[in-house]
This record gives structure tokens, sequence and C-alpha cells, in this order.
């Protein structure tokens, strides 16, 4: 519990944080900056709860969720000219953030019985659609589409072998280590590499 | 209940007009009109509706609310040349919807037991959302995000009175009255001065 | 029953082949135009679940939805040199699925006891929204609010067919058939009379 629980609050906080750094590019104001770093943090979580019906949607249940992204949000202001130069240590959240929340996702769908290909999706949209949201708002096309730095694609592969441990009855808490590990390796990999997926001419 | 269904009669309205005209100056036909002018007026309440899963959401059960929109629709498009001239008429009775959907999406949240906080989101949501979603469907940054006139802040503001009211235990009739007067104040009076918050560089 | 599940299938096909060649002119990577024909496909469907509450969503209990639309995906990628050849047996399918997907909507809009406004709305959405989430996703203004060939319109008039048809006591296979033959046919004249709906100036 405190494990995921400490993983948690780092994707959360990265997501807070890029989601504000990407509004300040765009010039948005305060507020506008604010929205996006709810929603770059909370949109991934808020589709899967609507999609499986887990409503009322989860943060707006734990305040705790909310007080942590306006506290991230306020330091990031103040601390943005710094921030910078550690963007790599926010790659590093953002990757181990897109790890647990493709876990966290899978899990939510086996709760309610779903089959392989369905918890995959639901891993996938639990990491990647706060930062499609994100870009929606933005006006841009979303980053996960365009030909960029593959973000999704670590999610699935990390999905597949979730389902491929299970088979082999590794312990679960193995499995689910594994699975973070997997994904935050393969975007980091991705990111050092610059490895993007082919387009179709 | 009379009192409210007015005001919420008027919100309605004035989002359907100022959808329709935002419209138009895209250069939509018909039937983009009649949608956007839909989305404006409801898109709001039906994010609240569905975050906090009560479905189905209320306007499918209420074919007066269809009714209310499609008729605003037509007279606006015959009287669209004569709009023009009462734009005041128009920021005043947006201004009160502003103020009435921001009070029901407290209330929304409170008969559920959300706390403070959350509350005062879905009713920011309820209030802000449908010209968010307008403006996602006509391809801009929301006008919310950008650095306009304060437009979200007195649905904030008056969120957090309406819970200092509550505090000093006036009536529950006066504190409503009084947060929707507040948040119609704030934003007449941001209008006219041109309030809006500051951009971060 | 069989009738409506070739259709269906039919449908799905035809909104995931026309994701896919929409992504392709905007030179998404191969995961963007997955998403792209996955929610151009079950968008609308998506959409009307939400607002109903019929949650978990459908094609996450379905499984063969989600393999039929990866299968249309990587056929549509090989073909695609050809498929522009047939863009007529697209615009075929593409319209059959607009049919179908409206009836679908209203059949879905009356099980819960909606009232005609509200069901018809519901299965415009349903046959609709896949593509307008789709054009929101790709940046651009949708098609449906546009002033081009009428798409929404036809299931509008369907509609009021499928009312009407009740009206006067047919039976309800025909009722079916019928409906779904009207949008079917008035959207293919449509495209080949290059019919669209005012602009409001």
């Amino acid at each position: 519990m405190e494990f995921f629980t400490i993983i948690n609050i780092g994707g959360t906080i990265a997501f807070a944080i890029s989601g504000t750094l990407a509004g300040i590019r765009k010039q948005l104001d305060i507020f506008g900056l604010l929205v996006i770093a709810f929603v770059t943090s909370i949109g991934g979580g808020t589709i899967r709860d609507i999609l499986i019906g887990h409503l009322p949607v989860r943060w707006l249940l734990d305040s705790s969720v909310i007080l942590l992204i306006i506290g991230t949000f306020i330091l990031t202001i103040f601390l943005k000219n710094h921030i910078d130069k550690i963007d790599k240590t926010l790659t590093l959240f953002d990757s181990l953030g897109l790890g647990f929340f493709t876990l966290r996702g899978i899990q939510e769908g086996l709760a309610i019985q779903l089959d392989m290909s369905a918890c995959i999706i639901l891993g996938t949209i639990t990491a990647c659609f706060g930062g499609l949201i994100r870009d929606i708002l933005l006006n841009e096309i979303p980053y996960l589409l365009r030909k960029e730095v593959i973000y999704a694609t670590p999610c699935i592969i990390g999905g597949l072998f979730y389902f491929l441990m299970k088979q082999i009855a590794l312990p679960n808490e193995l499995i689910d280590l594994l699975t973070i590990l997997i994904i935050f390796g393969i975007r980091l990999l991705a990111v050092k590499k610059n490895i993007s997926l082919p387009r179709v001419d």
C-alpha cells in the first residue's frame, strides 16, 4: 500500500507539473494554468472511472488529491525557473506515473472482470488521457497521436507483460512491480533514444 | 422554487443565445448552430451529472429544457440583428446564469456529502464548462483558460462566500440569494472594469 | 437479430475505416491512427451510454468489438491504396452505419422511457458523435457543424419518421427497416446532390 501511495503521489505531482508547464508555454492566465494542471493530473483516471461507471469519480470524494494538485501547482509557479533545469527529474516522475497509472487502470478493469484487451485499454487510458485532454484544451493535436517519442506504446507493452506474468503465476506484488518497471524503463529508453512509431504514407 | 426556476430559465436562455452567436461568427450551418446552442446551455450541467453519477443526465428526462433551447435558438436566429444592440442584456443574463448554475452545482455536491473544495469545483464546472465545450468545438483555446475578463474566478469566490456564510449560520434562502448576487456582481464589475488574471511569464 | 448484427458490423467497420483514413491525412503515427479508428467507431455509442448511465460502456464488456476494429484497422492500412478506389463503398457502409446507429440510439432511449425529442437526440448522438470526437482530436472544427453535405439531418428526419410510423402502428420490424432505409437514402442522395444546410449571415 505504502509503495503504491508514494508512486501515486509522484505520478500525480509529475502530471500536475507537466500540465502547468505546458500551459505557461500557451500564455494562459493563472486560473487556466490551474485547470490544465488538474486535467493533466486527474483526466485519465476520470475518463476511466466514467467508462466503468465508478461514480462519483474518486477525486470528488478525496480532497487530498485536490490539495496535492493545488500545492504542486503553486510550487511549480514559484519554482518554474529552476524546474527547466530539472527536466530529467520531470521525465523520471512522468515515466513512473505512466507505469503506476497503467497498472491502476488494469487493476480497476480486473476488479470488474473485464478481459485482457479491455484491461490494457483501460490502463492506457488512465495513463495517457490526462495529457490528451490537456492537448485538446490547448488546441493542439494530442501528443499521443502525433509522430513523437512513444508514450502509449510502453503502457500497452507493459500491460501485455502483466498478463503474461499472470499466466506464469508469478506472485502478485512482483508482477505489479515489474509492470511498473517495464513501462518506466521503456519510456525512459524511448526518450533517450528518441524512439517513435512509423507513420503511414 | 419559483425564484430559482426563473433564474434557471434565464441562465439557460442566456447561454443558448451566447452559443448561437458564437457559432454564427464561425460560419457554422443551421444544425451546427443548434448543437452549439445546446452544448453551451447544458454542457456544464451534463459534465457535473456525469462526474457525480447522476445518470441519465437530467435534460434527457425533461424535454421542456430541450424545447426551451430550440425556441431560444429560433428566436435568436430571427432577432440576431437586434441582439447585438442588447449586448448588455446578454451579459446580464449570462452573469445571472453564472451565479445560478454555480449555486446549483454546489447544492448537487452537498446533496451527496462532498466537501467544500469538491463542491466549489462542481459549481464552477456547472457554470463554466458549457462554454468550455463550445470553444473546443469551435476549435479555439477555451475563453476560460485564456487571459480574458475573469469568468470562473467569480464562481470560485462566490463558492467560498457560500461556505463562509454557512459557517456563520445565515438562513439558507439568504445564503443562496447572496451567493448568486456575489457572483453576478463580481462578473459584471469585471466586464465593466476589464479585470483579468495575471499571466505567468 | 441477424439483420441488425450484420449492419452493426458493417457500420463499425465503415466508421473504423473512415477514422483511419482521416488520421492518415493528418500524418499521425500508427498508434494515433488506431486510437482515431476506435474513437470514430465507438465514440458515439460511448457518449450515449455515458449520458444514459449504461455503464460500464458496452465495448469494454465485449472484446469482439475491439478485435473487429483492430482487424479493420490493419486491413485498412494494408489496403489503403485500393480503398481510395472504393470510396463509394465506404459512403455506402458509412450511410448504412448512420441509419443503424441512429435506430440503435432511439431504441436505447425508448428502453428507459425517454420521450421523442430525447430519443431522437440520443439516436443522432450515437450516429454522429464518433466523427465529432475524431474531428476534435484532429484539431478541426467538426464536420458535423460546418457547412458540409448534411450528416446529422438525415438522422433527425429518420428519427421523426420512426415516431410517425409508430403512431400509425406499423409492425416494429418494418418501422426499424424503413427508418434505416430513410436515413441511408437521404444521406446517399445528399452526397450525390451535394445538399447542405444554409448558413446564417
